[in-house]
């Protein structure tokens, strides 16, 4: 029995994301039996984080089903959520800015809990800060809210697409700001991952809606053949490499064993054993250690953290220490046990390991349609160096993948045609202003980003050491240097921007 | 009987498309029993644009339904035309420029024979030639080719829209590009009108596809309430009252005078032999009257035109020699009748004019449907001092029109929410690049227009004298200096946009 990724197992859809696409933030279909988030992790600023729960009042928007065509279904409507809070507000008659984070692939509130950036700069800018969730995601779904509807089919999935979401923040806004009768305010937009490409997109198409962009670890360049599709699989090497040479060493040499034993009589119920897996999921045993290390590495922040799982500071040098434990000897089950640990049981409260549990916390499932439609952002080749067996990238599988499970082709030169990516050197040289790219070069999506300056205004800020939008993650008190920097960085390029509006707004008085 | 504009007569079409809005280009319903172009008309010019017609070859492109949305019937396709010129292209190796004319709501022949402007910078610049038609509109029908299927209800022309037909230009011209291997050809694109708003938007949201863009009586503006609704019908006022202030009283007090006369008995026969109209014609009067004033301002070129219907050089002028002519005394019918034979009749062929005829001849239809979806404009008020009778513009009438023709309701904020246009100076200022916004302040459209410089590449070029689009037509030997100026003046920044482009395209190899 073989039992890796490219055995394209029934289980579409985890196969699937695994082997085509990493998503964007954590999707691990292998729920923890038991586990609780260890009340040991929850720092104070993490308990700050679940009072701000306090801080937003809940809203919601009634959107239109499709802005871009005038057939009668489209004007079908559905509501939006959206997450504001204006404790530090200055009003609308300081025409005091308002902050807008551009939701992602899942659960606003999820967002809302974990992004800080936005409460903690609030009372400095004296801004209104507002969480917007995408369509199809969390509570805010189409088809009467009715999530079993709105999924059912390719047909009532079609309005899922990142255009629609950036209308939908467009309108919302403008909405928003009538409303208030704040239409003076400046609006500053914020995203992460999926939601900094939002962001970057909505500064660049909706320019009159916003006047910039913070962008955190946003791969707007992951597409057609821009980025190569070896690059994240790499980045994820070189993060273990460079922790440890012998660690990178056990756990590329270990799929080979696996397999080995896998094939052997006894060779699977070794394997549960070792890795105190539930009954029946050995299947998917490599997607699982792979998600770890993938997630471990995208999520390596300074310090303790429970955005996709509740994770030490450094995850990945505690991995390695797992497998460089001498205590392990030769047992390299043992050791990738120890690593898996780290990341699906830091709280050490799990029983067994389900692999075959799909539960979605964060309601992220939405995902797989954008994977198979837009969203085609080559990540799964691994080159010989590669600490996970070597593979290619190859269009043709995810199309069939797509094809056999919603019916439709995906459109891969889509995003490129709408929002760009090619020669951005050029192109944004001398057309836009005001986005700022973060990245951390620890992050695997960080080879899809944007590294470097283009203009005066559109900037790249690269931290060696930063992870996958830590930037934008609440403030602890054991942040380094290094992180404490790039937010004042962020802080003033932001402050440029509001003061150079409010002068533009004077002048025209 | 009442026969104004006002009456909301069964002919829905027309009336609706009078009493609400212009069309940006002319389609004027009252076509000519009779009528020819008359061949004293043709100029050098005009021959050589109709020798064009053998420059260019047609092509087809497969172009898909829905750009923004992934249900299966969204990936249904039609054959997009469009007309390419390479006579004078550099060709790929030399990455020879593109220049694009961003197809209005209309046959694209039409404009490809009077959208000179194009063809003749083309050997200063090398550059290939393309225009591309409007989706539903000339050849492109969406539905099989089938215009009966694609117009019969809301539900198939739900996928006419501005937004979908920018994507579409996106895609070709990706492609086009690709298929001649000339990626790296700068494009820059070009529009009158409706075509113009395009071209504006296009640079605006698509600037990894186009280097720049000429805008030309473009009213961007024409929206919400950023321009007033009265703009329209002073500047037509203004472009008469300009040439004699009795000229505009006749007209003005002329609308009261055909009433009285319809509301006598035999009045309607009167009022059909003073401007011989065929059989049962009479009801359209005021509409067809106005139509010509409005239009003639719209074409109030200095050369000889045969654009919208054959016209003399200054037609305003040639107008108000008819009712200013002493011959007709006080006969106030002979005077409008000899004003309108100079837009309808220029060539004196026609027997008699037949107010019910519903033929579209550039194919303009489509236009119904998107100002009652979209293109919301405002340009149907009258106050007191306008040649026009008195009225004012209610976004309920036109909505109840909408409704009641397509059954669906408009969406007057969409066009500013996905493109902007409040504080278009502030917005743009700080962002984006190279687009020329040509007006000529004769043009009733002018007032939607953008008339003042925004920054050192988003330009105004505004001429007094000039009238809608006059800069794109064919050259004239009769051109005056003005017109020549504006013509150099922007291939002079075209050329800028251009050379920058080499520049930095040679920066970063």
């Amino acid at each position: 029995m073989k039992i890796t990724k490219s055995s394209m197992s029934p289980f579409l859809c985890f196969s699937f994301f695994f082997v085509l696409q990493f998503p964007l933030i954590s999707f691990s279909k292998t729920t923890l039996a038991g586990a609780r988030f260890p009340s040991s992790l929850i720092t104070p600023e993490k308990v700050s984080a679940s009072a701000q729960n306090k801080l937003y009042r809940t809203k919601y928007f009634t959107q239109i089903l499709d802005h871009f065509n005038f057939y009668p279904k489209s004007y079908e409507t559905f509501q939006q959520r959206y997450l504001i809070s204006d404790t530090f507000w200055g009003g609308a008659k300081n025409n005091a800015p308002i902050f807008v984070y551009t939701g992602n692939e899942g659960n606003i509130e999820w967002f809302a809990q974990n992004v800080g950036f936005l409460y903690e700069t609030a009372p400095h800018f004296k801004a209104l800060v507002v969480f917007i969730e995408h369509r199809f995601y969390g509570k805010s779904i189409p088809y009467g809210g009715k999530k079993s509807v709105a999924y059912s089919n390719a047909t009532t999935l079609g309005h899922l697409s990142s255009t629609q979401a950036l209308a939908d923040y467009a309108s919302l806004i403008i909405d928003l700001k009538k409303n208030l009768s704040a239409t003076d305010s400046p609006v500053v937009v914020f995203g992460g991952s999926y939601g900094g490409m939002l962001a970057a997109w909505f500064r660049l198409k909706y320019p009159h809606v916003t006047i910039g962009a913070l962008a955190s670890s946003s791969p707007i360049l992951n597409f057609e053949n821009i980025t190569s599709p070896y690059s994240f699989r790499n980045i994820v090497t070189q993060d273990f490499k460079s922790v440890s040479e012998n660690c990178y060493k056990v756990i590329k040499g270990s799929w080979e064993q696996i397999e080995n034993t896998a094939n052997q009589p006894g060779g699977l119920e070794l394997l549960r054993k070792s890795f105190k897996l539930c009954k029946n999921s050995v299947e998917y045993l490599e997607d699982w250690l792979s998600t770890a290390y993938a997630y471990t590495a995208m999520t390596d922040y300074p310090t303790p953290s429970n955005f996709l799982s509740p994770l030490p500071a450094f995850p990945v040098k505690k991995m390695c220490a797992a497998i460089d434990d001498p205590a392990t000897g030769n047992d390299t089950f043992a050791k990738l046990y120890g690593a898996a640990n780290v990341y699906y049981n830091y709280s050490g409260t799990v029983t067994c390991f389900d692999l075959d549990n799909n539960s979605d916390p964060h309601d992220l499932g939405g995902w797989f349609w954008q994977a198979c439609t837009e969203m085609i952002m080559p990540t799964s080749g691994s080159n010989k160096d590669s600490i996970f067996p070597a593979s290619n990238w190859d269009y043709k599988d995810q199309a069939s993948v797509c094809k056999s499970r919603f019916g439709i082709e995906p459109r891969p030169l889509w995003v490129t045609t709408e929002f760009g990516g090619h020669d951005i050197e050029r192109v944004l040289k001398r057309y836009g202003s005001n986005i700022i790219f973060f990245n951390g070069l620890r992050d695997p999506w960080s080879g899809g980003g944007v590294l470097k300056n283009i203009s005066n205004s559109i900037v790249a800020i690269v931290a060696k050491e930063g992870a996958h939008h830590v930037d934008l993650m609440f403030k602890s008190s054991e942040d380094p240097e290094w992180l404490k920097d790039v937010r004042k960085q962020e802080i003033k390029i932001i402050a440029k921007w509001i003061s150079q509006y409010y002068h533009d707004l004077a002048q025209l008085f």
